[in-house]
């Protein structure tokens, strides 16, 4: 029996062929007779797992050598207090403000550092992006922060910013959370980028975190160890002991997606279902999506109903025909269909016939 | 065919009944359509798991109700900086050390605070209880540290220091990682408990700290968000994205343990256990404890072949009986036996069988 579609923001969708050899893994992996979650980190089992996950994610996305990729707790929010923790020298950071995950690190980073809100769309309701040109940017800024994928509201960076070209020598930072893997990244922008693993990735409580070599060994006096970079790069993410079992199954997902052919195959793939999803709310007046198209994410995409009273009705009718998990962000409300990597093109097709059907019913 | 016994000191063996039902559960949990991995954290679905996993450890443990319950992420090494973070408030906090597990919290205590070692065991190679009446604790410490098991040396408090009885008002705080529900918690004498789950509990990735809740609201002002206890408390260890598939983990075990009759039960199991092993390697020329009897872990073992040239050949031939991870702390050497809640009976006998064996052989 095929499993409902489940358009989770996060924790999401993963694989099914990643959660059946998670399952027939579980009591026995690979004839060592111990779960993965049984293994000492520091055993040849399970160092044998860390290593296959850092080179297959390190292969998929292209990382340079002069990168190091760490494997961290905490997520998302806890970077936005790390990375000032390791980057800002109590100095400056600069923030490009776009919508929740990027108005939350730099609220975080006032603890540690002096904040310039270099760029802000509040005043559309994030619903665009400010041109990178028009960004005030700090000539001492320690760092620029982005999150490049904004996945309450919808907002996607379909390029990086190229802060060289605007004149600007700090390191780009950016929060790729909830669109890692999704498509290629230009290293050459980017100084650190991190993520949740529980988007594109696999459970939650692995952070990914790609950052450039000459970044490490900055950090303040008071950051904790465990989270401190250049502490955790030099021992391989083993200083603490690592989300063992959450690492094993990104590499399954990472296996998974070298399979479908990396990460431009799956972007083109991506593109098409975002294509689909957003095309159908275009032609149709019963719904609407109020993001700027040239930066519509792929990810994530909210959509209301023209009449909001109808949308009790609508998620009971989606869950009824095996659509999950539709529910839009709790202060925006509405809808949001996330289609990460593991949302196949059926998922989409059975959303947008849903939301046909519930339009001629109610229209 | 029944599986080999995994002796490992953490990430550690799960009780078989655990892992089949995880197995079983991947991709789909109770007719959801999901696994519990691909379910929002905020969603009903996985609310019920969390709420009935905190219920089942607060009633496991007796937690009286002044105390909060929290699941987090960093293991015990970030609870090192986390715990002064919020406790110290840049002030002066007491150590017992007695092992690696209480050495390394005082090193990374001095960030944030004045750090005074109240007594320390270091004098015997950490084989021995420094006496509680000998602590040379401060009139003005926010809090007095201990760990309650040292899996590297393998002593263990068999009852928590009353501070109180000793003239000291601070709040006790103690690292129960590695015995965390393998016996009851005197909670009168405990400001604040915390433990990795990859022990007793779950897999690594998750924290359970169990606080006092008057030790709430007093942070220091670079405590980052998700780990200022007060937050993760006030918004039920949902600030940031918690680590859901091992809290579903931490939740079978829970109901495994009480299936076993509870902590009390298993203690008996576990005090039985230890015993067989001790009065083994006391009863040999061959092997060796150095541990003071009065102080000797139930949970970790350590243990020396007299003639240590002739450890690979022990591991080889453990191995080859099914006797899995029994290699000792990379800085001790020799071996490390550990009796988590987890290893049946039939595991020690097995073990005991192979060190008779392996004596009969060589010695």
């Amino acid at each position: 029996m095929s499993r409902p579609f489940n358009f989770s923001a996060g924790p999401a969708v993963l694989p099914e062929e990643v959660l059946e050899r998670a399952a027939a893994d579980m009591l026995d992996w690979h004839g060592s007779g111990m779960s993965v979650m049984e293994m000492s980190h520091r055993g040849k089992e399970f160092v044998s797992i860390y290593e296959a996950a850092e080179a297959d994610v390190r292969e998929l996305l292209a990382v340079p050598e002069g990168f190091k990729i760490l494997f961290m707790q905490g997520g998302g929010i806890a970077e936005n207090a790390i990375v000032p923790l390791n980057l800002s020298r109590g100095e400056r950071a600069d923030f490009v403000v776009t919508g929740v995950w990027s108005e939350r690190p730099q609220k975080e980073a006032r603890k540690y550092c002096d904040v310039n809100v270099a760029a802000s769309n509040a005043d559309t309701g994030h619903t665009t992006l400010p041109d990178a040109g028009s960004w005030k940017l700090s000539p001492n800024a320690r760092y620029v922060h982005v999150c490049s994928n904004e996945t309450v509201h919808g907002i996607e960076m379909h390029e990086l910013p190229d802060l060289k070209a605007l004149g600007c020598d700090a390191p780009l930072v950016a929060d790729i959370s909830s669109h890692m893997l999704s498509r290629p990244v230009d290293w050459s922008r980017v100084g650190l980028a991190f993520g949740g693993a529980q988007k594109n990735v696999g459970p939650a409580g692995v952070t990914l975190v790609f950052v450039r070599q000459d970044l490490l060994g900055h950090a303040m006096a008071h950051c904790p160890s465990a989270f401190d970079y250049k502490i955790v790069a030099d021992n391989q993410s083993m200083y603490n002991t690592p989300p063992t079992y959450g690492i094993y199954i990104a590499g399954l997902t990472f296996q998974w997606l070298k399979a479908q052919g990396g990460v431009a195959a799956i972007e083109q793939r991506n593109i098409a279902k975002a294509k689909m999803l957003y095309d159908f709310i275009d032609s149709s007046d019963f719904y609407v999506n109020r993001v700027a198209t040239n930066c519509r994410s792929r990810m994530n995409i909210p959509f209301f109903l023209a009449d909001e009273s109808r949308n009790d009705a609508f998620l009971a009718q989606a869950k009824a025909r095996g659509l999950l998990q539709l529910k839009g962000y709790k202060t925006l409300g509405g809808m949001r269909a996330s289609l990460y990597n593991a949302m196949p093109l059926a998922g989409v097709e059975a959303l947008v016939s849903h939301m046909r059907e519930f339009e001629k019913e109610h229209a």
